[in-house]
This record gives C-alpha cells, structure tokens and sequence, in this order.
C-alpha cells in the first residue's frame, strides 16, 4: 500500500491542480484501498436544468469520471509499491480514461453529492472501476463504469 | 420537420439558459433534421491534465451529452409535427439522459472542438444518439453513444 | 410482491421456453425481490477461444442478458401488485433490452459459472440493472450493466 | 496492410474453429482494411421471445462482439505489417474485449442478418470498434462499440 503521504498528495494534486475539478468545486473526502470519495456543492454554475434547478449531466459524468480515475490511480500505485515516485509519478501521467459509461437514475437534485469509486480490478493494462454519485439524502442519482489504461 | 423558428428557439434556450453549457462556452453552429453541431474553445479552465494542457473528460463528456440531448430533443419535434408549442415545451422538459457512453479515443488536445450528434433512432419511449468529437484539425478525440427517454 | 407461483412460473418460462436459453444451457438458481441467479455448465459449444478453452464473450454477454432482463421482469411485477395475471403478460412481453454493457475482466475459465443481477432503479418506463458473472471458485469474470424498457 | 492469404486464414479460423461461432451458424462475408462483415441466418434455437420469434439479445450481442474483435485482430496486424506469422499469432491469441456495448434499437425480426464492424481507432494498447447489425431488409436491429486489447 502507498504510504498515507503520497496519497495524500495525490489527492491534493487533483483537487487544487486540475482547472476543471476547482471549477466544479471538487474536493476528496475520502481516499485509500477501498474507495474514493468526491464531493461537491450544488451551485447555480452547475445546473443543466433551469426550470428545475437540476445538476447538469455532464457535471455528474466529470464528478464520476474524477473519483473513478483517482481510484484507477490508486489501483495503479498498489500495484507497484516499489516503484520509485519518479517511476510512479510517470505511471500516473500517463494513467487516461479508456472509456466512461454513465447511467443518470434519478434526477440530480440536492445540496450537495458525492461520488464513491471502487476497483473492481487492477490488471496490467487495465482497470475498471465502478462509481456511484448520491445527494446529501443518500438517494442514488447515478452509477459509472470506466475503464482506465494504466499500463 | 419543426419550424426553423422553433428550431432556433431550442438552441438559443440550451446555449444561453443552461448555465453550465454558457460556463463552458458551448454554442450550437448547426441544428437540423440530420446534425446537431456543438462547438465550444479550449481555455485554462477547461483543462484536466495541467502537464499537458488537455481538455478534462467532464468537459469532453458534458459537450457530448449535450449535442446528443439536443438531437433527441429535435428527434421528439420531428416525431410530434402536429404538437402545439405548449405541448412539445412539456414534453422536452421531461426529457433526459437514461445513459451515456464516452470512448476517449485520443487526448483532448486543440484550440477549439466540435460535437457532432446523430439520431439512429427515435421511438416512441426512447431515442438513440451516436457522437463523435474532433479539434480543429479534424482530429477524431472522443466518440459517445446516449440513450434519452423521450416519451 | 408477487406470489411465489408466479416468480417460479416466470422462471421456468425464461428457461424452458426460450430456446437460445436451453441452447445455452441456462438454469434459474435463485429469483426473489433481491437477486435473480442465472448458472450454466461450461460445455465445448460455448467455447470462444479454442486454445484456451476459454468461454465465448457472446455466452457471457447472453447469461448475463438474461439474468438482469429477468430481474426487471420481477422488478415490473414488483411495481404492479395489483395487476392481474393477463395485463401483467401483456406488459412483460413487451419487456426489453434497451442497452447492454459488459466489462470482461478476466478471461472465462471454470467448470460452471453464475450470473447475479441486482436491480439499481425501477423507474415507470425503464429499469436499471448491475450484474455479476463469476465461476465455481467465486472469481469475478465479468459485470454488466442493463437498461430495460418495462412501461 | 497483411497478404490476402493470412486474412482469409483469420476469417476461416474465426469461423471454423471457435466452436460458438459454429454454433451460431456464423460466416464472414467480407474482411478488409475497412470493415469485417458477419453473417447469420435466423433459426429456431436462436430465438429469445418465442411469441414473436424474434433473435435473443445474447445472439445479437455475440454476433457484434465477433466482428469487433475480428475487425481489431485485422487492425493489429495492419499495425505490425513487418511481423512474423508466429509473432503475430502470438499477438493475435493475447487479443480480447476489454468491454462492450451493445444498443438494441429494434426488435431483431428477419431472415438473415449481417453485422459490419469497422475501426475507430487502433492505439499501442487498445482498439475501438463500432459495430451495427442489420437485417436482410437492411433494417438497423442493433448497434454497438467494443474496446479491445490489442498489444
């Protein structure tokens, strides 16, 4: 397992370095072997649907995207905890989504929501990860799939 | 086939009311029985790898799902000739994304992109929508299929 | 929920009377508000990589079809308790798959092989179903996930 | 682009020697640079609703997988025009579905059917794939995309 430091970094790297994740309000609340957690605010930037004050489907599928490519990279760096952070650190520049898959259940309203992604598995090339995003009441608004290169 | 005045109307409404669509800066170049066209510039917002400088997917998967939606949208006025303006405002608002599919093909990388949305199919429950996205030089960077409820 | 006689009914239906089903082989181990269980015997004619002796991903793709269409069958029937026998046919025979995903995540190798579907979300006009296909030894092989037209 | 000879033996071994592919009563019927086409008759064991006769999802869904990945092993070995049979052989026995994603847009009624596959994209990695599956009156039954390990 990668040491709480470098996750930590990981982490913080994501959320303060990657425009379009501070645009969103991104931030991670959680983040070890098991899950990523992402959470963000609701906020009137993000609405798709004016009439109803709902949360855009594209700010749903970039919150999933952003949880599942972080646990991939997770995934990745469990899979070499010998590697050097240099070593890791190109692992992880070259670390893309190979394909996203976005199921919208409900319809997205709420205070705020977060994104849990879970490995399902790491291989040599491939990850895949699932996703699900939740409001502040716990009601289920989306599930994701991706599939992530990491090798 | 819709009014080309209804037609106007509808990508007016997405551009300029949704406002995550105006925060990324998507505008609509064509909209017709055949094509829906989104295009939108590459800015430092925008970006989720900062190394490289490439387009976020959120952002790739938000253009996406908006020219798709929108063709659905068109799909369901070509589909209810007849209907009264008031009838088809109320069945477009019902509209929405069942799911959605994004195959990153290549990295988002370019100084402005445009969305391609095809209808493959409309019933009278769902609609099917095939996307492809390219830069400027053509390059194909992503390509998306969408499911939309539209009865 | 719907009474025993009738899930077991629809059980035997989908296995006795569905043709590619028997061709496949497939068995109804479990079917209840929660989970439908799909299982089948590896046999010579589900072979899709001759050298291997690894399974077709067209058998994986088809058991793991079959387990989540069931499941929003019982999903339908779940919202419709008071239906009578004759309305609740005539809408499960207009039941069907709108799409279909599958990841492979590890190749299709085992004795005989169990497909799991749990429902995510029945809404009026779609059902949204996760499923799981592992082996004898419990190894995850494959996971899907349905979209299904049931109103 | 590989000699004439080494595509016909891809074809013939496809068809000849996965043993499900027999089953299905599957055929190339064409298979170049462009696109690989596969054919199938209809017939009693493959019917998934046997009131109405039409194709089970599970056919569909092997028959597009079948020409995705066959497209992607013409796209690999394109790729690796210098390489040796037994080389290439090598390549091509590690080749597998990393996911797919099948759209059924209409129930699959018909005679015969053809599925064309044609390639979107053939990286270091990974091949994308698009797949649409019509029937003899050239009706679209089915669409899907295939992500594949290639290397």
């Amino acid at each position: 397992m990668p040491k709480p430091e470098l996750i930590e970094q990981l982490a913080e790297t994501f959320a303060e370095k990657v425009p379009f994740n501070k645009l969103l309000g991104l931030t991670f609340t959680e983040l070890d072997r098991e899950v990523c957690v992402v959470k963000f605010h609701n906020k009137p930037d993000l609405v798709g649907n004016y009439i109803q004050g709902i949360l855009h489907g594209g700010v749903i599928a970039s919150a999933i995207d952003v949880a599942g490519g972080t646990m991939a990279a997770l995934g990745l760096m469990q899979k070499n905890p010998e590697s050097h952070p240099e070593e890791l650190l190109d692992k992880l520049s070259r670390l893309g989504t190979i394909d996203l898959r976005i199921d919208y259940v409900r319809p997205g309203r709420g205070e705020w929501f977060e994104t849990s992604a879970r490995i399902l598995r790491v291989g040599n090339k491939v990850a895949v990860v699932r996703m699900e995003l939740h409001n502040e009441s716990n009601t289920l608004i989306a599930l994701g799939t991706g599939t992530y290169l990491v090798g």
